[in-house]
């Protein structure tokens, strides 16, 4: 299944619930929209694209269980339900790229309230079905840059599971993989949620590609080494600049690479790109509970002294600087990012401009 | 109790089990040399000064438990343990510093067999006592450098329980809290066997110093937002050039202080420096078992999918470049630092060059 379905039957959403896995497959099955709002909170499912996909269907929920028989007051329960899942999580951009699409269609006209209930259902399965064409494209025009022999070292999970289906990044290695070039992964474990550890790890035995978990701190001792080829991973949002916010660890991975000459390639949709912001500096830095930081154990005990204290923010920003190339769906940004990233976010690969 | 403590009753050799801490404070009870080189190699007592006590006080039971009764047998006995012991771990060097001054004395004349057993006691409590007396003089050096308000992030354990007792840049961080200094910690929590989370946290509520755990790959965000003002940490090997090896992740969060204009500040004993050595990439790496990296759980489940696969090494080399000063119980050195640490190692403070 996708990590991110539309059931036409139930009129349900149904998600991978990634808090469980890899030792649990289950799904989790949100009836009403606000099941949505917490799914993203609690992060049943994580990853931008995924998230923008959920959120797209949220509001779709939000139209199927509203009373409202009239398309104005229809329209109210919607606007209400999408400021509430716009605010579920802060730093990802594809949440609000997503309801901004549905907002166009919530404020278009409509023959009756059921109709516009049913272009609601309709833009979020497009919405789904273009993320995964999307991330088609974007493995493609990514898997150019890998190299047969290469070990890539993989930050987070970017994969089927951090998308409606395919992955960036992970998507990426993927594809580069099927088309029989011999690539191994080294993959952070990406604390505090261990989403490489966990997901990306489950991922890449499920594809077969030979892949080590290593601790988010020996990245740097592989890459002085001389031991790794390429750093991938994703975004959660760009900035006009080039500057790429993603999970936490991202930017101390990019340094350590840079430092060593190795090539950083964030990958994600033109989806992610936020043009309104000038540079990362601008963008929200979500700081999660100190729980998530706290509650690790090892052999059933739980390690941190009671009364312990943590800090948690969820993401940091890597500078332009540190970055290669940006890989999107439209083609791959070298510097200047500004000057080519706008024109990828236009679909205008054309005019890329090299320095 | 010391975190490493030798009984003249039984003759035994006391360790803080530093695996089960801080859930349990147990003492592990060596009775043999050979329980000396099993606690080093599994990590119940960890911390270079700590493991170079630990392993003095083991050729002390070699001696005492040998049946040997000519000093000339004595010494093959003797030999032979100290052999392995050296090679129980790889990178720190205080072990074989250690093993060596034990060494002078089965060497030296004695008058007995009985005489070298005591002799070898004798100096074990030496380098034992020693390394109270050289912690507290590198934490009045070190205290200068930490101002009133600073927060200092910390990597790994380097307190009381990395050593005899006191500690190198925790013991630093200690006394400027004693001086009166208001001190903020950020804690590394040190993955993957979290002597962050577990041990330094655990010190410093004991110490009433205010602290927060971080991911280790949390650290460049809060550098590069300008919230740390000094970063501190220990050394298990220092080379000529003052390259430093310490434990794993050292080397990203230097180069992200190094890259934010934050002070970096290694604090380490001499006996920590290893003046054979030119640089730092000549330093062996211990690399550890995956178990280490794969046996993480969370809410009582493992994590990692069956079958994965990790790699584990225990250290990383930081390159001088990034480092502003060496800190040890003789001073401190700036650059140039291949002729100023080697004064120090020396005991010659007085010719330290500044550049």
């Amino acid at each position: 299944m996708r990590t991110v379905e539309w059931d036409p039957q139930t009129n349900q959403l149904n998600l991978i619930d990634q808090r469980l896995l890899p030792g649990q497959f289950q799904v989790y099955v949100c009836a009403e929209w606000q099941d949505v709002v917490t799914a993203i909170c609690e992060m049943v499912v994580r990853g931008a694209p995924a998230i923008g996909a959920a959120a797209a269907f949220g509001v779709a929920l939000a139209g199927l269980r509203s009373s409202a028989h009239s398309i104005v007051s229809l329209r109210l329960d919607l606007e209400n339900a999408a400021r509430t899942l716009a605010a579920s999580r802060p730093t990802a951009v594809n949440l609000a790229w997503a309801i901004k699409k549905m907002m166009r269609i919530v404020e278009a006209d409509a023959e009756s309230a059921d109709d516009l209930r049913q272009r609601l259902v309709d833009e979020a399965q497009r919405i789904a079905d273009e993320d995964v064409k999307t991330n088609l494209r974007m493995a493609e025009v990514g898997a150019a840059v890998i190299a047969d022999g290469d070990t890539i070292l993989h930050h987070c999970n970017t994969g089927s599971l951090a998308t409606v289906d395919w992955g960036t990044a992970l998507g990426v290695i993927h594809l580069a993989h099927q088309q029989g070039k011999r690539v191994h992964v080294l993959v952070d474990e990406t604390r505090p949620r261990l989403q490489g550890a966990r997901l990306t790890a489950w991922e890449l035995e499920q594809y077969g590609i030979p892949y080590e978990i290593i601790s988010d701190g020996a990245a740097g001792h592989f890459l002085r080494r001389g031991q790794v080829q390429k750093v991938l991973f994703g975004a959660d949002r760009v900035a006009a600049n080039g500057d790429v916010a993603n999970k936490v660890g991202t930017y101390m991975l990019a340094l350590a690479a840079f430092s060593n000459k190795v090539p950083v390639y964030p990958v994600f949709p033109t989806s992610t790109v936020d043009l309104s912001l000038v540079n990362g500096d601008l963008i929200p830095i979500e700081e999660r509970g100190a729980e998530e930081v706290l509650n690790i154990e090892i052999n059933g005990a739980r390690v941190t002294p009671a009364g312990a204290k943590a800090r948690n923010p969820a993401f940091d920003v890597t500078p332009h600087a540190l970055i290669t190339a940006l890989v999107t769906e439209n083609g791959i940004a070298y510097p200047p990012f500004e000057e080519n990233l706008a024109r990828l976010v236009q679909g205008n690969p054309a005019k890329l401009r090299t320095l």
